[in-house]
């Protein structure tokens, strides 16, 4: 079951990446739908190898790597965010750091298999609250979807983390990773086939 | 007492984390007192676990993790630090180079229980003396006290690094890590404080 | 043999450190090509070491920390490429993210002895043709020296991987890595040489 979620998502982002390719191709700026796709496409490989994990005492794997792309794909997601909510410069440089260190304690929660992953956690939780409420904060017109999307896509996240092997284990890695690769292709994949409509 | 160390650090750096996200709320530009407060917290979270750390022959332990986390701070730092010294664009780029090049070969140091340490720990002073020579070398009245705040503040850590079990093992694991707390409140907190009211 | 070449990898660039220091150090501007010196001798001293290593089965070891140092050394390198060819802003953000994604997956594919690293390796080369071939679709003038230097400069590259024990294993370890000393004279030394000439 890992193994058909892992491989689809590579299946998946590999598609999406060569379709972001090609749309972007001829725009000028940053074609960060294409790295978002590009870099998820490296980290399903590298869970589907499975090397990058460690095992809670019920038996279930945990793929801390996936949270160390979502530093890098995150920010990327987060430049185009903030573009149309007309943030720039140094409040931009402020979300940024924030996201890296939301996902990078999330990672150090991921991977520690102690009580102490719950201190990373509550850690990582107060730096999304103060990065989503930040970024809901600037109110436009053109950006108001972007704000449910955020709040319903991005919040899902630490939901699922909190009930998979990572958290309270109320949920297997299997169902879990299943649930992040739904997660993925709408954060990563519908949002920016939307954010390009829009643009 | 390492313990107590690192508890003090986790509680002072929560306490500073909560004040400078407070104060520097509605200002605009980066809050990087914020965020340079809220990474050492991580950061001490990490040295109270105590996993990322390599024992020397005496039996002392080296927190290591502590210079990464410098590298993503200490650039925070510097740009605070340009900006008063009116240093932008490039020049700026070139010193967050030098700064995460310390940093980066600091915990390369830090980590080697080899003389070939001494290797790492010499580059590391040599972009250290590049760094502050470029850094103090820029003079105007409004900056003349973060000069002698980075001489006295930034070159009392190499110092402690040379006598601690990293170097030469003259003091203890306990009072080198004590040391480095009493640094950490006078150059992120300190610092920032009197950067907030100048400002 | 493999002593010999990283020690003189150590001392070629720990000398083209000092000499890019002096030669850039009136300029305004970030002196990317002393940069790119002194992190290259970090990872001559750090191959020297010989603890970042995997050994192939045919007992042949694998030295895969250079490639992220390649990380940092060329994507410095790319920016003042760049300049030359007159890409800036979004467009240079996006070079230097495919110039990351090449050399972390590379490193990704030097560290893995099973066959999944024909994956990495494929990703890898699938983000330098993109890299590459947006480079060279710009053309003027003054950079023509440029799009010969790294058509043959850079992709010589991904060649001694493939026959080194990270690919094929048609050449040993001690001749993959004096070919990659020559590489890094060619494109890190050489290259700025030239670049400061024109520049």
């Amino acid at each position: 079951m890992l193994d058909i979620v892992f491989i689809a998502g590579m299946i998946l982002f590999a598609i999406s990446s060569v379709y972001f390719y090609l749309v972007g191709r001829d725009k000028k700026g940053l074609n960060s739908a294409f790295l978002v796709s590009f870099l998820t496409l490296v980290s399903y490989v590298l869970m589907w190898q499975g090397k990058l994990t460690v095992t809670t005492q019920a038996g279930e794997p945990i793929f801390w790597s996936r949270w160390l792309f979502y530093g890098a794909t995150c920010t990327l997601l987060m430049v185009g965010i903030a573009q149309l909510k007309g943030i720039s410069g140094a409040k931009l440089v402020e979300l940024l750091y924030l996201t890296a260190i939301v996902m990078f304690t999330g990672f150090l929660a991921a991977r520690d298999l102690t009580n102490t992953r719950w201190i990373h956690f509550i850690i990582s939780s107060v730096a999304y609250v103060l990065l989503v409420s930040q970024v809901l904060s600037v109110k436009n017109k053109e950006s108001q979807w972007v704000s449910s999307y955020i709040l319903f896509g991005w919040t899902v996240f630490p939901f699922v983390f909190l009930i998979a092997p990572t958290g309270l284990g109320l949920i297997g890695a299997a169902l879990a990773e299943l649930l992040y690769l739904l997660l993925d292709i709408y954060t990563k994949i519908i949002f920016n086939i939307q954010l390009g409509r829009k643009a």
